[in-house]
């Protein structure tokens, strides 16, 4: 009984695996459990910029988004959707108050990037992330993935972009 | 009288050349007038981020901070001064509500760049600046450089922050 179950599971398993790896459409993925960006993309902190970003409110967050060659590319020529292998980064940062910036300035007006708070990712992969939208979200706060409770709530929000493949972030020249 | 008129005006404007391109030391240069930055930095959209900022205010401004390669190193390594051939750009847009961003979030938070409204460089050539702190200023509005009011309010504002060779903004790590 026991080889049985393992059995089953190891067959489960695998059915997993290839539903996740095999070029899937979109449809026959749809109810799949989604998959996220569990690892940070190598060299994030050396690419391009597209544009800055500040949230006020509970985020109270300061962001550089950066991204890689080909999501550069896609960017200036205005290319939709993003191609396979485009990667987006936000660098969070909490959005506070410079006290020497302000003395030079003499008067409270300067804000600058506090301690670094999340980094978040956005990996275009049709397959691999077919069931949400072709984007794999990642987060990660002093280097640890966000859980799953957190992860589920990226695509759901993104999806509201459909206009523009899911990316809210314009190119900023 | 012509000729005599026209040499001395040609030997005063080769004093001045020569006054500004011989290797003088900072002291020699005292009371000279101080000369800008005319002409964008090639490739500087291409550069490194180096930090983000916001000012309040009559500026309303957004700006990204990015730094060429010689930037980037001195920066990463902490070094000070900064060494010849550093340019630090200042993308400046303007800082504005975004009405796409908030109808997602449900409610007014998220402000993004609004259009371009200047780009400002510090380019580190102790030599040919040497009367402004070894830093040569440029603000370009629309591709055309400032006028010289504008220009020689820089270096006595940046000279505030000798402590960090004239640059205000740090890394974002």
């Amino acid at each position: 009984m026991k080889q049985i179950t393992f059995l089953l599971i190891a067959v489960a398993t695998l059915v997993g695996v290839v539903a996740f790896t095999a070029p899937a459409s979109r449809a026959a993925n749809e109810g799949a459990p989604a998959i996220f960006v569990t690892k940070i993309p190598s060299g994030y902190r050396d690419w391009k910029l597209i544009s800055v970003a500040h949230e006020e409110g509970n985020l109270n967050s300061f962001a550089a988004v950066l991204g890689n060659d080909v999501a550069i590319k896609a960017y200036r020529e205005g290319k939709l959707p993003y191609p396979d292998g485009t990667i987006i980064a936000a660098l969070h940062y909490g959005h506070v108050s410079s006290e020497e910036n302000n003395k030079v300035f003499g008067r409270s007006q300067s804000f600058v990037p506090g301690a670094p708070t999340n980094i978040q990712f956005m990996v275009k992969d049709s397959k691999k992330y077919s069931t949400t939208g072709g984007w794999g979200f990642g987060h990660f706060k002093d280097g640890k993935p966000g859980d799953e409770a957190l992860m589920n709530t990226c695509f759901p929000c993104h999806n509201q972009g459909k206009a523009r493949d899911l990316v809210f972030t314009r190119y900023a020249p």
